[in-house]
């Protein structure tokens, strides 16, 4: 084959002088290929059973290779969470043969709405390109990545490289040709510009005006590379596999502070059943306290058929008020308030209030019924049956729990049953209600969760969901991939230094980090933990502040925990003796009684500090001290980083040596830095990275020490007050 | 409602008395609710447009989750790789909501074949479930897991813990439903037995002639029960959303040592052209070692335009033979042999004299061609075109490789391209050449291997191709999983204690561990490792151990490193001076020059342990002596554990303390055990986990000591030998 072929140099001559016309790019380079291709016999194995084919049907000619797209969840089958206005940060494991040029573009989409947007991704290292974007309001959207083999960004890097002059001159060529190829694709004034460019090139190239050097200059014009890049050949454009999903939350679902309160023991006389108006009453000293959410058990009619007495007993005094989790008597069920509570317009009123005082009103969600729920009578075939014609109530033999009927998710009439279980929600939803902590969501099937908070959220997009599960470990992932916004978690049975750590390191960074969003709570009405039993303030302070400091969302049941109360039903019970489940109790509501000064000054600590309101950056510290657990946060930006230090020991002061590497916050290795104790208020000037660290349980078991890279002077604190 | 339904109560009985007749089983447990459901209304939110649904439009009332199905590549995108006759154990997750009894089966299947095969998981822990099954001949196979909440199975759990009499008769009443509808599933002889059972149990509940204990017992007989689990409920199973795909290869794929010549150099005499017929009668030499895999550079005419002299010169001066991968002359191209290395007969003859020294031959595919390939003029579409007219060569500026034609894969005639470069691979099938080392793989269309490897095992399912990628990591995993065999590693870059003992791990736990099987060489022609550059006897020895040992395939470039070629081309390359590559060389073959008794005995220790023949059991061992490496590998079944220490410094003489667990051998900690070292055949009796080693390179740098539990008598030595 002759090495200059001259129907291709003048044709090319010919295009660059008529630049209006359409020529395909392909075709330009090798215009004698069309017909020899033509000419050409085809092999005999094209008539061969297994014809060349992708494996999904894309052109054979495509290149590029996207491998990965992260985050991923399961390969897209379940969303990844983020919170609108945080920066969404995409990697894309993108490459292709050989030596050309890649680009590659993240796409990303609000679901059900037609605008696109394209984000340019930048090559990092090691084939891993990277973009982010920045969801604006909370809902569902998708992303995927796109990528391509760019022949005139290839072109540009090779001729970047070329040194040789003859080299050089015929490279200008091949750009001449790309480069009348995009001015095709281009409309209007880049379209002239391109084309111009083009025919100068190859009117150089083919003279002797210029030198190699010139020549190179012209071909690289950083401005003219930039219009030519905006009209890229896409046509031989992967698209990644999956359109993977996001479910966008707002802010307070990854950062929240709980507050658990009985209404019914809210009254203001001991005996008295607490209401609506009551718990209005309790708003300015739960929010005083720094708490966002306040979230109450069921508030719903209680089933008489099957009560549980005080401190659970089968059989019921006269004035028993039972549990607020057997819901539905004659009166009403899930839609329903219970009498003694108030009406719809108290429910109102207090949602109202908890807005005035910065607080959300959380519900609980407990899909089951007692006996005499109307669902019982309307609804017999949401129910199992027994061949005695009972209904099979709740059961792990043997025990048993008459009080409750469970419903039958293999129902025939499943539709409408899941039906009227989301209308529950959205009733509530209705009466100003944004955030539900549901119970024991594991022991309702794990399709219709999936479809129920799927649909509340296209409609709501700001209502959140607490799962109650406190079971194994994948089902809790499962029900956090199927939309749960919140969990709650293992923290009450992590007491010691090596679990903690194992368990927060693995919630932080675990594969769970990118839809499990941990919930601690060092006490429920369910759980009093045998810790927490012997009373000890130093205990109640340290489980508090691991709680409010290892996770960004923390909760408490509060008065049991303000006012340290700690006697179990019986020996080995994690049970409340007296427990607000089956009976009214009356709590102190004095502002400064217990613990309150103290998680006021804690929730201040998490308010005004963001390394605490998110999970990812949690990292422990090493402190050669088995009763000294240690770990730093620090906020997205690095500006702000927390390091907490707490005494497992109730009992004992222990000192120990932090290992703090200055250089991970920022901070020179040589220069001294600023540890200021926001709960002492107390400064210590560090250096290096070994500290002395010594902690009193009996003044305060924890340090939650902010780090000051400069030595500001006094003022600075009080912002972090 | 009434507590107990006399309708209910008589159907029930009805149906045990005249069982033959078909009933469903749902319809039984609460024959009242069908009309219950008729008559209620539904609830108006029935009209709203999101209808309940699940997300895969299966049936709501499935209530098993199958969360993962393991080992699963990028979601099932990518097959699994595993060996006809090796064990395929697989895991799930698998649950349900509640309390529930889960049953859970592996279905598995060879692709275009009927058959089905199921294989009852059982629950290990954590809601893992594991089976296995044992592809028996290569292919390409698939596998999924099926699950379903099994009521019988609950029932019969339940009944087990239940203590109370009235519970205990009430539910073998439930049982008796459950059972008949059982029966109502099976045919034949367990019909009949069902039914009889079921009837049983619903009279003596509703008699008094048997206590609940001998009910209870009644209800639990294994046999019967045996029966009945035959016969389950599977209209609600959950099906994995991902068939994933397996390709299962022969053995030769996870364990071979492959031994590269070049035939050029084959001669008997300096200077003549070596041949098919030389190599011929290398055969027993190179079996006599233990190879079982002979691979050889191209085979084809050598391209004479822009051909490359001695030491890759520019100009070649007369009798230079060129580079076999520059590939194509006027006289053939991939399909046809140089004519100095014989015929196709020759060929023919020298692959069966391989296979009768236990040697398969390998050929190179290198898809890339010499300017005068018969292919430019024939298919000048195949090719990329400069516009001077000219064909583009490789380059990568400022490097220049005229001498080599990469195909264009954009072409629009990709299809006959794709086709005709399997039909190469097909050609040297048929010539009975079952193993194929690529060239350079990375440099070409992903998507045509995907294709062209698939379709080339469809038909040969024992073809295994080996990467030679040398790399970035995502494209040298992107290729493995595309369906190359085996890959070439970093393995001759990795040359400390910490980047060997890394490296290793990642390849054999890492997630590529799956599909990724490293072949690592400690040379190619293409890399003498300034490590190997000194010469030192020590070096390439330990270098050998290291690869032989650490991967179950390994490979070298046989004559120049059994004679310890050690000369680069210059200061800092990695090139040989002289090499094979452009030029005859001459090589001593006796039987006993350099490495060759130690390669002998190296792979005989391979030949006669198990636990060298795959990598996952690869555990590293501290010692603490950073020249000291020390590694320990198991068989499946754990009877064969090797033990191998080398001292990667070829100077000095190194010992340590190494750290050897005897309980993670199956050896009790206060037993002796016995350490056979099978390189020097010394035996050391070891107790503890504490053991000195000292290791002198001048004598032999390495320990390979196979562990014996028991002291045995000196002839077991020889069946290791």
């Amino acid at each position: 084959m002759a090495k200059t072929d001259p129907r291709m140099r003048a044709a090319a001559k010919d295009k660059l002088a008529a630049p209006a016309k359409a020529i395909a790019p392909r075709e330009m380079v090798s215009p004698s290929h069309a017909s020899a291709r033509a000419e050409q016999e085809r092999p005999a194995v094209l008539q061969a059973p297994t014809l060349p084919h992708t494996r999904d049907g894309t052109d054979g000619r495509t290149r590029a290779v996207i491998d990965a797209v992260l985050p991923c969840v399961d390969g897209g089958r379940f969303a990844v969470k983020r919170v609108a206005g945080d920066k969404v940060q995409i990697t894309a494991h993108c490459f292709t043969d050989g030596h050309d040029a890649l680009r590659v573009v993240l796409l990303w989409w609000r679901e059900g709405e037609d605008a696109r947007h394209e984000v340019p991704m930048a090559l990092r290292y090691n084939d891993e390109w990277l973009a982010d974007f920045t969801p604006p309001t909370p809902g569902r959207y998708a992303y995927t990545v796109l990528a391509w083999v760019d022949s005139f960004v290839s072109w540009h890097q090779e001729l970047l490289r070329r040194v040789d002059a003859d080299d050089i001159r015929l490279a200008v060529r091949t750009g001449a040709l790309e480069i009348a190829a995009a001015a095709q694709r281009a409309a209007g004034e880049d379209r002239a510009t391109l084309q111009q460019w083009a025919r100068k090139l190859e009117d150089e190239a083919m003279g002797s005006r210029m030198d190699a050097t010139e020549l190179k200059t012209l071909a690289l014009d950083e401005e003219l590379t930039a219009v030519a890049q905006r009209h890229p050949d896409r046509r031989l454009e992967t698209r990644f596999a999956a359109d993977l999903p996001l479910v966008v939350d707002r802010e307070r679902a990854r950062f929240s502070a709980w507050y658990e309160l009985f209404p019914r023991s809210a009254g203001k006389r001991a005996g008295v059943h607490g209401s609506f108006k009551d718990v209005q009453s309790r708003l300015p000293l739960i929010a005083g306290m720094g708490f966002d959410v306040l979230y109450l058990p069921p508030i719903h009619p209680i089933g008489r058929e099957q009560r549980k007495g005080k401190n659970n007993a089968l059989i019921t005094e006269a004035g028993d008020v039972g549990s607020p989790w057997a819901i539905g008597a004659a009166e009403g069920g899930h839609k329903a308030i219970l009498k003694e509570l108030g009406t719809e317009a108290d429910l109102r009123a207090l949602v109202a209030a908890a807005q005035e005082n910065g607080l959300e009103l959380a519900l609980d969600i407990a899909f089951q019924c007692a006996p005499d729920h109307p669902y019982v009578k309307a609804h017999p075939a949401w129910f199992k049956w027994r061949p005695d014609g009972s209904v099979q109530y709740a059961e792990n033999p043997p025990k048993k729990y008459q009080d409750i009927y469970p419903f039958d998710f293999e129902t025939d009439d499943w539709r409408a049953l899941w039906q009227e279980l989301k209308s529950v929600i959205d009733h509530w939803i209705g009466e100003g209600v944004q955030i539900f902590r549901v119970d024991n969501p594991h022991t309702k099937s794990f399709a219709f969760w999936e479809w129920c908070i799927t649909e509340v959220k296209r409609e709501h997009p700001g209502v959140i969901f607490l799962a109650e599960a406190f079971t194994r470990p994948k089902l809790m992932h499962r029900l956090a991939k199927l939309g749960f916004s919140q969990s709650y978690t293992y923290f009450t049975w992590r007491n010691d230094k090596a679990s903690l750590t194992e368990y927060f390191t693995e919630l932080a960074q675990g594969p769970g980090c990118e839809y499990f969003r941990p919930n601690p709570w060092p006490n429920t009405p369910d759980i009093l933990h045998e810790q927490l039993q012997g009373g000890h303030e130093a205990m109640f302070k340290a489980r508090l502040v691991l709680a409010a400091t290892l996770a960004a969302s923390y909760g408490i049941y509060g008065p049991a925990y303000e006012l340290m109360e700690h006697l179990p039903r019986g020996p080995g019970s994690e049970e409340y003796l007296d427990s607000e489940k089956y009976q009214l109790r009356h709590w102190d509501w004095t502002a400064d009684a217990g613990l309150r000064p103290f998680i006021t000054r804690i929730n201040r600590i998490r308010a005004g500090n963001p390394a605490l309101h998110a999970n990812r950056s949690l990292r422990f510290l090493p402190i050669a001290n088995e009763q000294l657990i240690a770990y730093a946060k620090q906020s997205d930006d690095g500006a702000n980083v927390v390091v907490t230090v707490v005494n497992l020991d109730p009992h004992n002061t222990h000192s120990g040596w932090l290992e703090l590497d200055p250089a991970s916050m920022g901070v020179e290795s040589d220069q001294p830095f600023q540890m200021h104790d926001l709960l002492s208020n107390q400064r210590f000037v560090w250096q290096g990275a070994r500290h002395f660290v010594k902690l009193d349980p009996q003044r305060v078991p924890a340090h939650i020490m902010v780090v000051r890279r400069r030595l500001r002077n006094e003022q600075d604190f009080d912002s972090y007050q």
